[in-house]
């Protein structure tokens, strides 16, 4: 209570939720440290903001947000008569604001071209391991809530699963800046409908139709957001361009770029050599350092690497078309034909400006980490058979589409 | 009307207004230049973030909104009777959608430390006469109007007067973006009561109440905002970052920065040596250049320029004391001293580490581009006349107040 | 134009449209018209609001709400490239206002209650005959077209289909009006996304999600709100409220009442005997005359009226059971007798405590005036083959539930 | 913490709020008694729908929202080191909630009309009052505090001071519902920047600027809706319709009315003859008996009566002119001997077609009930000292207009 008197105890702005209360002395610090700050230069939704100019917003908004949700869902389990200490409250919130810590440049556009073969999760665990130590173990059940290794279950759902504080802010989030307004989901009323039964999360039955609503806009923020074709083939160049970097450097050729980013561009990061000093460089890589490299890039003697990024600072983005069914090899080839033609390329090259392959979506997945309804009478189903309507039945079914981009003439 | 027809017509997702349209083919072109797709790369509220998490809204955004505020006031005066010519509202729509493109690097925070003594308006002039080059005179009457030289004053008012587009969008945007609600005003209401009576821009009566309620949040969005003393710290900290960078660059220090940044490192660009050569580098410069450049210094062996940028980019900043007297000499001899000792600096290289100086805000002006007020007995007056309360020709006296800087312990 | 200048060019505000313009003098005398100002007196949801506190807007706001909706479709139909003539405007804004003008008072609750077997729609359209005659015929293409005998069809579908300005109004507006957010639908994007081929109405392909989250929720609206156990007890009170008051009347019994209102207790009103004289009488009746005397009835000394008032007035409902499975005859008479000996009722008078019934919805309904997609390719399909999705086909199957009502102990 | 559990703990739905909480179980049985009932049938803002068509909320809704923001209030004060026992807590959700209960038909508009020389606030202490005795002393604290006799002063501030709950939900609400988003407020910030020193309420140093657009807005909402022409029209053309129908009634005339209403009609209740038995008829008096009546009343043969009625139905409302100084005895006299000539009226006749006066606001007024900054170093100052620009000063000077009203041609 004293705690409350200190200078760390803040209320900020957001345009979202109005007002985020930082709750205590030691998350004000966590927020404070130049790994979170990072948060700042790493934007939430990649290039999305090609395609829909508001959504500039970053992975540190959205963690504070996830925090603020947190706070929300515990105290209205509380306010249920779920026991929830305040040690484990505190876990939960640090683990839902680290959640996304290990992202980087660009968020999911490169998690696979900075690094390979780890994924976010797992660097977002160095990180908090890193601060337990700076922390003196403060952070331990958090980490431990993080791993799923803590026996009440339902922590870990509010972190992750899918109904989680992630998705009900990046969804509402990435919703208000892109301006998609029908991907809004009412994250508010979804928490109060949470309970807790067995020490796993669920959903009360009332709350049916509003987890429905939530999958629906689930599955169109996917569809008209985050699979945007015009979004999707500029995460796909960027891609491009750091393979045609990385291949260049290993031939040893220099190109210009910050320490750190020269640091993962020279170097195959994965899993394994993934070490404490890589963490350190990793905390000073944002998408500035990649950004301002390919900018510099345009006017690299190589051909291949300069016409990427040219094109992807203008804005000048290839063609893509989006169908339901795979291409042909015969179109395919067709297409390669005439681009290595038009653009009197190599086969090497033209695998730099024609590319395709599979986009899916599973609006929900009924086997891992699923909507548990609550019923009156105290019965649990998963959403797909709680609802009387076949409906979510049918959107737990992945859909498949797939792309091909090649350049405009 | 075939020109519709064309794949340049479209319509864009705007978190504020709902739906942008674009309304001929060649604001299309305009938008996808180089020298416009820019602005997506340039923040429109400088380091405002680091107060208001939100706030990474871009001038790209705030000049697509602007014409589309500008659509919106033209159709609404056509309404009233109003005789605008399609020329007209085209040429208004590009002066305003360009009025703001020769802002560099974090807007208004560098405007004197990337180039001197010339101001962002006249950069723009350069812009929209280098486009009006390649688009064969089309810019023509939008120059015009944007000089000040067209004969119909109102048409120029809507870009730059106390109830400009400009104002209504970055008001309503940056209010949107910060969070801080109560900044929020009616741009839509405001335009409703526009008018045009002797070819000059009018309030019509019954929009006292709004005009006085949008000053009022205008100054509130200045102390609270604007001038906000984290914000206004971060600014001054990133003039004393270039500041240092420019002096080391001068002795001869190899400094690592892009091609376009190095320039003006090395040059002392002004109003007369702004050539189009000058334009064409400045065209490459963004937030991108001057932010990566400064994570990179963090490592440079200049203390003084290390520490600036390490305490710019973890966010660990200065202290700041706003108060609504100067500050004595007495009391700035005592800091200066003080943090001299305690940082063991040199009188040079104090002034980097403690600044103070003056800031004012003037809610409105009634001496420029005033706010006039039309009676239904077709009288005018200007807003502070017009109203039988005092309280706007009270808004119109400056305000001014005091800010301090220096480390803290 | 020049009738622009008049005085009946109005402005209205509007708490979700912001503004919403009257688009000529005619419509503006339609709206002054009595016959039009009755609908301020009649609310939108029934009884609604004693669930929805928020709940008390009316048919009157509803109408213009739809005149509105109807002016954008017309605006982006022409944008588009489709030719509707000024004649052709103005007669679907007239149809679209009048289209409810025959609702009595509590709209749909008393549908069949203060008049049997004559749809509100019907008495619209005796309305709107009338009013024809009065100004001179102006409304004859209205007509034509709400008669679904116009040979342009889309301009009927943009007054009675699956996705006409009704039901984008009346969603939206109950929506905000009761807070549910959830029931929220983008009026605006689905306007946006509407087209014409051959005459017939269609949503473009891009529109496919957005027509399916609209379709989603207005499900969730109806079991949510329309249905909504608690609104639903008080309508059928009500109705039995009428039907006890009529069988008093009809026994000569005296019973409090308006004119106009005594009039619809006194005579069966049906399509046969709806007179030109029944229809100034129905002008008169609004919910005023229905609560004011069920007001007044509390006090009559038949205790099956009195006190069916008193519950009603007073919000002591009764209890609502609403289940999957219809009632058995067994439950209904174990209810029946408990009811009947707890309250000492006779068997006639039980009818009017016990009752129960079915209810059903059906989201979407693909046979008739069913919401069209068209593909870029020129094809068009109905929603439900579009989607690859099959939640939309699950959607269109109706759904039963049943009720059961009796006095609380 | 076991009332939780009970059936009377509940979460409602609010458009403005999104969910509002009922505390407890005594408040529960508060707001379901048939006074508090009552309040579902009297709108908060007497005629103003015939203005803001979207204005039909009820007193039943703003007394639930008073008590929804208090709750928000008590958990800032708290949070700030405030004690407040649950006592206390509760007294002022329970006055908040009551505090308009004793408001009769219309509200304001026929406060002095139904009847004479007692306001709503002495009716609302003879309903608190009352239902202390029914709820065996619950409510002592609650008129304690109500009464402004409890020691600890910023609880009855919360109540009725110049930044209430009760302003703090009208203002807002009303912006709401009427559309007139300017008049919007940030109850939330306003709450938040809250705090009490010495058992004072105060607002902290940096809610200056909020406080003064809490004061513009709440002007603008004075003159642009409570004072609006057309609402103040037809709020006079009430008042004398209940003139003439008194008037009426006491020459022995039998006018149509329900029995509560007419119970009104025939006497003249002042504070001295309202009794218990009064409460009890009043308590079944709202919206609805005075209107169904006045429709009724179209029909009456005379003339004046049924004029007036008729006019404020149908909404043919007089012409009203708002001047900035008071009308002339000629200008009166000229209106005055055209009227009744034109409608050839009797001298005592003409009171109820012409009628002129005055209205005023004082948008602040720092006498009584004022509102004080509390600053860093613990200064108190009221708002008008506290800020150095003269604006707020301006504002509590008050404002006077005049009006006439006379029937068109």
């Amino acid at each position: 209570m004293t705690e409350k008197k200190t200078n760390k105890l803040k209320i900020l702005n957001d345009p979202i939720y109005g007002f985020i209360t930082i709750p205590n002395a030691l998350i004000y610090d966590l927020i404070e440290h130049p790994y979170f700050q990072r948060l700042r230069r790493v934007s939430q939704m990649g290039l999305s903001h090609l395609v829909y100019p508001g959504a500039h917003h970053t992975r540190f908004h959205h963690a504070i947000g996830c925090m603020h949700l947190m706070q929300k869902a515990v105290q209205i389990l509380q306010f249920k008569g779920v026991e929830i200490s305040e040690d484990e409250a505190n876990a939960v919130y640090i683990a839902i604001l680290l959640h996304d810590i290990g992202h980087g440049p660009f968020s999911h556009a490169l998690e696979q071209s900075i690094v390979t073969g780890i994924h976010h999760e797992a660097i977002s665990l160095k990180f908090m391991e890193a601060l337990n130590v700076e922390f003196d173990g403060q952070l331990t059940l958090a980490i431990q809530i993080f791993k799923g290794n803590y026996h009440r279950k339902f922590l870990y759902q509010l972190i992750a699963s899918q109904l989680d504080m992630d998705r009900l802010d990046y969804l509402k989030r990435d919703s208000f800046y892109t301006g998609v307004a029908e991907g809004n989901i009412n994250s508010e009323r979804l928490i109060v409908m949470l309970n807790v039964k067995d020490d796993k999360l669920v959903v009360e039955e009332k709350g049916i139709y509003s987890v429905e609503k939530f999958i629906v806009a689930r599955r169109l923020m996917y569809w008209q957001v985050y699979l945007h074709k015009t979004g999707l083939v500029a995460e796909k160049l960027l891609v491009k361009v750091l393979k045609r970097a990385k291949e260049l450097v290993s031939k040893g050729v220099k190109l210009p770029a910050s320490k750190a980013f020269t640091y993962f561009l020279e170097h195959q990061i994965n899993n394994d050599n993934f070490t404490f000093k890589t963490l350190k460089t990793f905390s000073r890589l944002d998408d500035y350092d990649v950004l301002s490299a390919i900018k510099e890039w345009i006017a690299n003697e190589d051909m291949v690497l300069s016409k990427l990024c040219e094109t992807l600072i203008n804005r000048q983005l290839p063609k893509v078309i989006i169908q339901n069914t795979p291409f042909s090899e015969l179109e395919i080839n067709e297409v390669n034909n005439n681009v290595k033609e038009a653009f009197n390329l190599s086969t090497e090259e033209l695998d730099y400006f024609v590319y395709y392959g599979e986009i899916s979506n599973q609006a929900y997945d009924s086997t891992q980490n699923n909507i548990q309804i609550l019923f009156k009478n105290g019965d649990i189903k998963d959403i797909t058979a709680a609802s009387d309507h076949l409906n979510i039945k049918a959107l737990s079914k992945p859909v498949y589409k797939y792309y091909m981009c090649y350049p405009k003439k």
